[in-house]
């Protein structure tokens, strides 16, 4: 909320200034690299529902949404008032809160495979937990994940992320790409990388290993991949070749929960054995869950008389993230799931209206709540089909810098937008009538793309 | 605080009832191992300073501090103020905060070694991207750790954490024990394991793997080892093995971080090149942080033409956690240490009085704000004098349910305490009373034990 006394209180000083202090002290003055910007970042001063301001009092409307953690966008009151009321009780102790207890069941009654869940703090140790949980019930030390897919930063799952046409190797049989410069060796032979979408090629890769493997991690509509659902008929081969090879269907809904009222998988006939949670379910805080069978969560379970998994955290569970993502998860209930995944749907309409109007060579892809732009005329259907060249990606951090600075719309940096429910269509006409106009500016590097 | 309006409108539901829900939908009931308790858990209603109320209206004196995260105990006005402040304008943006920049400056003007800082979610994340970044910088892949360490859940760092007789081998060469059952046998190869404080034998060890080590991993007070600082003849003798060998010295303080005005590592004459942080610099929100060298967090840096560890994360330093994490820190000043490190020290003396009235062979160990007591007359000074066995354990928990119930008195699992600032005179004469009747109480157990 827009509070000028707070405001005026405070000593202003402008981004440029802030980020020449970052940079004294900070690796490249960012927390996080996806916030990086030339010639600086821009800083924050407030933030209500679907709008931002920074510190320089420019506002604008946010299609990023915290790289798609803030399903309601930012300080909804009910979160709000909820969290200030337990930050008051205090936040962090020694002793068990009704609060994990009460967004447990939330969690665990809104998707059917959620008999058990565990909280952490993160996506990143969500996707650690469950690979975990995978190798401590099987017994095995190896999984599968697609190329280019972003799982966080655990070595195991950024195995590939970054694959490029120098390194990625035969499709048949993709290299195990490390992303980090000193990742062991033992970290990339215990990964398999199989081609997203590609089933006579995934299973050909897994049968492989058929005895090896712990479990296969699959994102159901990888962002990073290229925003594409997977194909039902892809899911269910997995789901098969899981069963007959003793191995465990890990999904990672970080961040698809959003995209139904149970996740992703809500929209496939086959369930996962384990999901990785994150971003919405905390309700702006920061929060990581893994949920799955009782059987294979017993691996975390201190009555057993030998826990395979031995599992705890700090701050996991705080009462702070737990308060305000249940609230948030109640206010997104399944009537406004489908509200919110109606507007994106109406949204991707006008925008589809826009391509056709301003005659380019735009594709999108998406589910949900959730789409993503890509500069050719087809829609890609893998991740080396999506991958973008170093002219693309040029031409991408141009079209981001002139919506964020000349129609004022913040979007994620792979031209992916992710829609909260504090939009309405005023909302989906600004950015509409945006993108019209950036197709219109952008139309002959965009033509000559091609 | 106490805010008897918010209590009366909650539903009251006693522990056991709220933990049988927890079990249907968590395994074993709990997020945290740490907080498991036969037949159940006490579930919190709120806690003000050093003082924790559980659901049941039982009031204790708090010495566990969320696992030593709180400085200042519960709910300290100032950080709710400021937090509040902030939860008002926002929890997480796509935009960066100077909250990040202005705790970045805190911490590393705080210590010579911190010259660069980057902050995560968890003491769990710090540590990853500790042994990451020093991966990245040295082109190397090995670690080593010392046995019985804690440093989090990465599979790496948790090697041989809970190392016994049964499986800890020979102490010339400790093996590298799994902590998770399926842990790749190429994580285990990948660390290299440490007798703490015994410095021919780590020398030995080390010497072995010369040109393949990364870092070697030290907590300068290791908690789990037996809560003994580490001698300074041990750290130099570690550091300048590093120094002859091309790998990088790096402390986990996330713990430590509260021993001195700097760090524990202000108490040696040499400093680590990079330092893991956690714990009370996030004010009682989810944190973690890794500080040290530029030329080494430089490996962090998107302006390089070759970024060697790319790192990002949603919630990493979001606003909510630096400002309250700022706020704490500003608080807990040069003065502020001293005073708390004064308290401590006065709590051992009586402390140390209460085991000789009472005759009992128990030891102390610790160093700033923490002590742990150990149920021998000599203080262990190495993991494997440090280990109890089956019989201390049961008599451990026997003891911690005695000042739990009986003295109201919450310490953590291992018998150790941790002080905040919240505490005075008053609370220190109560907690060695209370174990003074503690120690006549189970003076035969502990003397059968020896």
């Amino acid at each position: 909320m827009d509070n000028p006394h707070i405001l005026s209180r405070k000593q202003k000083r402008s981004s440029e200034e802030i980020y020449n202090q970052a940079c004294q002290f900070i690796p490249g003055g960012v927390s996080r690299n996806t916030l990086f910007h030339e010639p600086y970042p821009h800083y924050i001063s407030h933030a209500s529902g679907c709008y931002v301001t920074d510190i320089e009092g420019v506002q604008r409307l946010d299609f990023a949404n915290n790289m798609a953690a803030l399903i309601h966008g930012h300080a909804h009151p009910k979160i709000v008032d909820a969290v200030i009321e337990q930050i008051r009780k205090g936040t962090a102790y020694t002793l068990a809160t009704e609060a994990e207890v009460l967004h447990a069941q939330l969690l665990c009654d809104r998707a059917p495979g959620f008999e058990k869940i565990r909280f952490v703090n993160s996506g990143t140790e969500a996707v650690m937990a469950v690979i975990k949980a995978s190798r401590a019930y099987t017994g095995r030390a190896k999984i599968a994940k697609a190329e280019g897919a972003y799982h966080g930063t655990y070595d195991y799952a950024e195995v590939s992320q970054n694959a490029n046409p120098t390194n990625w190797g035969d499709i048949n049989h993709p290299n195990s790409v490390p992303l980090a410069n000193g990742t062991p060796q033992g970290a990339l032979n215990d990964v398999i990388v199989y081609p997203y979408n590609d089933i006579e090629r995934t299973i050909a890769i897994l049968d492989e290993h058929a005895d090896e493997i712990a479990c296969v991690l699959v994102d159901p509509v990888p962002h990073r991949v290229g925003l594409m659902p997977g194909k039902p008929e892809f899911i269910e081969a997995i789901y098969k070749w899981t069963r007959k090879n003793g191995a465990l269907l890990a999904f990672d809904e970080v961040v698809t929960f959003r995209v139904s009222y149970a996740g992703a998988q809500q929209n496939y006939t086959v369930k996962p054995d384990l999901t990785a949670l994150g971003k919405i379910i905390g309700g702006g805080f920061p929060v990581g869950a893994f949920a799955g069978r009782s059987d294979i969560m017993k691996v975390l379970d201190p009555r057993e008389s030998k826990l395979l998994f031995p599992h705890s955290g700090t701050f996991s569970a705080n009462p702070v993230s737990m308060t305000a993502g249940r609230v948030a998860m109640e206010l997104f209930d399944e009537k406004a799931v489908l509200k919110l995944n109606a507007l994106t749907q109406k949204a991707i309409v006008q925008i589809r209206e826009a391509i056709q109007i301003a005659d380019v060579p735009v594709s999108i892809t998406g589910a949900g709540s959730m789409f993503r732009l890509h500069l050719k005329s087809k829609a890609p259907t893998t991740y080396r089909e999506a991958y973008q060249n170093q002219e693309a990606k040029v031409l991408v951090n141009e079209m981001l810098d002139y919506l964020f600075y000349e129609e004022k719309i913040m979007m994620i940096n792979t031209l992916a937008c992710m829609f909260s429910t504090a939009m309405t269509q005023k909302e989906i006409d600004i950015l509409s009538q945006a993108f019209l106009n950036m197709f219109k500016r952008f139309k002959p590097q965009l033509d000559s793309l091609q």
